[in-house]
């Protein structure tokens, strides 16, 4: 029951020696989402032995080269892997176009199919769901259209107290109607509630993706109570009237926005190639949040499972 | 006067975790060319000291996604740099497609010019000139349209030796003149030839980029006894049928190439991602042209220059 984020690449629009662009894989139960593309994310998700064949969906924030450049060798590698499954592709609409000029020279050969996802950056909106997880959009405050990604476990189902079974000596349709959520009402008809009955086994994690992006109100009141929030910090404070210009936030402006949405841990990342020395915008950082941590290269967050007992 | 050749990458189709895909530089007296491109040639450069802003010159020789991937992400960072100056990049005549559709998307914001040259990769031809050097092209045998290029600096200005100044008292008009060939005539009617006159300062260099090629006897041609050549080498020798249908080369072949052509040394690269020990191409190679050497990551090959003395 893994839930963990490995982060492939923390630059923001130039790469340095070190530090590769924007890419963060997101392992819910072993299965595997790319979010977002920078150039060398394939060498990077080899370097942390992410199986490609696993990764069946991309999901894209916006069509800045240092968010999608890597697509372009990622995708002809899937294809020299004898790939043969679907991969879902999901951003703003115009990647559609700028994915089918590319397969116009380079993927006559590919021998997988590429189903390309349109995605609504203003909504707020589910945008993936299976058996396991939803994936939400979070509409993001940049120069051009774009979105953040929040991955949360669906709320698993209600276990019943193995003592119950005994204590009422429950039978097959009454488990399943308690499971449901109903009361179970007793032969001499007293009611005893779901809530004593049952319980649920643990509490749905969640991760949610925030690049690239001015301070926005918007995203507090989606990433409210969070598990794990990246956020980007491509400048220190200092430079807060340049990341105005230019569409990002600051580490305190990140900080503060884990702090208002209440979440549990905040990375910052997205780091302008100006900065040798991260630790000082990690300082400015904690100073307002103090559960702050530094996207690195190969670092995997790990979200701990909470497991309660009946 | 610098002669030099720095790998930015080893592997072929696919990356590993150590070898990115194909890119050299070469440094002639300064001046810095880049041959091919592939995905995260520029965070290559970074980490080799190259400056970006004096690479003027890029050299394509075909149009596979490990060759040229590493484009988009350096052009928008040459952009970023606030390069102001034109950029000359060479290749097959679809690259011109290729670059168009990647600026329609990502170009709007260009501040510098990138000039086109579509380069007739069927033809032995000198493509680029300038007062030191030459670049011609290799035509080579893939799966696609392909050339190699052979950068060669110019003869040098014939020299006067001094001891010949004095002993036959030249005046300015006749040091030109024997500059530009001619003997002497003294003014007792005998010929001083004008090799007893003059001496070339040093001997030329050449250094020749052949990938992705199948053996060619029209490499051997071209690449005759020249200095340094670089010749793909996929493959080991067990997999000659392998290198044959996907026009590429195996050790031997392209240790056969230099042996040949008469090189004076020879490296191999462009590596199948299927060989983790390199150790074993580069044997095989050395037991048929000893002066061999392995591309390797950063790795910087220098050709000396054989000055003369008077």
């Amino acid at each position: 029951m893994k839930f963990s984020v490995t982060i492939l690449g923390s630059s923001s629009a130039s790469p340095t020696t070190s530090r590769f662009q924007t890419a963060h894989v997101v392992n819910i139960h072993e299965r595997f989402f790319l979010i977002d593309c920078g150039e060398g994310a394939q060498m990077q998700m080899m370097r942390n032995d992410i199986n490609f064949a696993r990764i069946n969906h991309i999901f894209i924030t916006h069509l800045h080269g240092d968010h999608i450049f890597g697509l372009y060798g990622l995708l002809s590698t899937l294809n020299l892997d004898n790939r043969r499954h679907e991969l879902h592709i999901y951003g703003f609409n115009m990647l559609k176009y700028i994915l089918n000029d590319f397969l116009k020279y380079f993927g006559n050969e590919f021998k997988y199919e590429i189903i390309f996802h349109a995605v609504n950056v203003r909504y707020h909106k589910i945008i993936y769901e299976d058996k396991d997880i939803t994936v939400e959009t979070i509409p993001l405050k940049h120069r051009v259209p774009c979105c953040g990604y929040l991955f949360r476990e669906k709320i698993p189902e209600l276990n019943i107290r193995k003592k119950m079974i005994e204590r009422y000596n429950l039978t097959l349709a009454e488990i399943v109607k308690i499971k449901d959520g109903y009361d179970l009402m007793t032969e001499d008809g007293s009611i005893i509630t779901n809530e004593e009955l049952t319980y649920r086994p643990y509490t749905p994690r969640s991760y949610a993706f925030c690049s690239d992006t001015e301070y926005s109100k918007k995203v507090i009141n989606i990433t409210k109570d969070v598990d794990l929030l990246y956020h980007e910090t491509t400048f220190a404070q200092n430079l807060l009237k340049m990341a105005k210009q230019t569409g990002h936030s600051t580490t305190v402006q990140a900080a503060e926005v884990a702090k208002e949405a209440n979440v549990k841990k905040l990375i910052i990342g997205h780091f302008s190639s100006r900065y040798n020395d991260l630790d000082m915008l990690l300082h400015e950082a904690r100073s307002v949040f103090p559960e702050t941590y530094l996207a690195k290269e190969n670092e995997v967050f790990e979200i701990e499972l909470e497991r309660f007992k009946e």
